[in-house]
């Protein structure tokens, strides 16, 4: 499992020239650290004077983050199957014409999983950053860098995640597919930058 | 070490309610997780068919990418024993009017090597930014979106380590330091916006 490597040695391995793990992968991973912060800062306010009225929700937010940590961390090792399984169903014989049919609805299958995968990253890293927007003005204020960055984690995931769609998707020949899951990534994008944008302005203007 | 913690380990340390490793730390793991994806982008690029002419300058490029790669790494931990530093000096005892003078020039010095670590995180981060604007066109096409992961990567180390340098310069005296450090800090986001942009425009259009 990727996870259990040192953070070294992920690194090491990512940087080598096998194609998995590659940018899927590293988007779930900015996720999970984004919420890994938003943890840290609830963490960092819960207890604290000032913040009292906003503890039990403090509370529920901890607990989310640290779900959605654990669901991206996941990922960052479903994603590198999901590569790699295409990439099986490309080695498929292709002798006769049965052969050509089951390598053509496997590879249409491994490119759907390459899609749904970093879609499901997309999701989850758009529920950090909502969580993260909803911190503001409500945790540690010595802490509001952290904020900050979590959120740009979080985007990062999100708009890398929908890269990664993007480029499976043109293999796809489903149109119906195609156009839902492009309509989907066109919303997560413009909620994911809108968010992101509010915990920049308020961060810049509240920071020190 | 950090980054000899397993990936899922440092991310329930970065979680947890120690407020280092925080956000300086992962600006400089994003910057790292950039410049691994430009070194394997490099490498799946490096001996294909069509990128002859772009060998040696991707080869260059690859060096630099693992070069970058290891000194943002060990900014992960640093940055956690800059922060530790800060700690230390408001420990420090304030009974006699020494003491106290020592303990403010301790804490002074703590905050500029607070918004030094960040800085040179922040200078890495355009680096690679800058590595992976120049692989446009040149690079494998099947590996176009782990280059636009790579820039995305890059982009949120930077502008969360630039949060790091806002969030401490503010506890900075010294008149001279805060003016050079936020004219240096503006330069940098403001190239790195401009080159994170067109990497993403140049990644869209020519995506699958």
């Amino acid at each position: 499992m990727l996870v259990k490597l040192s953070v070294e040695e992920f690194s090491r391995v990512l940087g080598s020239n096998s194609p998995a793990p590659g940018g899927g992968s590293v988007a779930a991973l900015s996720g999970a650290l984004g919420a890994d912060l938003v943890s840290m800062v609830c963490s960092l306010t819960i207890g604290e004077k000032g913040y009292e009225s906003f503890h039990i929700e403090l509370a529920e937010a901890l607990k989310k983050a640290q779900t959605l940590s654990k669901s991206l961390l996941k990922r960052v090792d479903l994603d590198a199957e999901v590569f790699n399984g295409v990439m099986a169903a490309f080695k498929m014989a292709k002798e006769t014409e049965e052969d050509k049919k089951s390598r053509k609805e496997a590879i249409q299958k491994g490119f759907k999983e390459a899609v749904q995968s970093p879609l499901g990253i997309a999701r989850e890293c758009l529920d950090v950053l909502r969580l993260a927007g909803k911190l503001l003005g409500k945790s540690n204020s010595n802490a509001l860098s952290d904020l900050g960055v979590a959120s740009q984690q979080a985007y990062a995931g999100l708009e890398g995640a929908t890269m990664n769609v993007k480029i499976n998707i043109s293999s796809i020949k489903d149109e119906d597919f195609i156009s839902e899951t492009s309509s989907e990534i066109s919303i997560l994008l413009e909620e994911g930058s809108r968010v992101k944008n509010d915990i920049y302005k308020y961060v810049s203007e509240n920071i020190g």
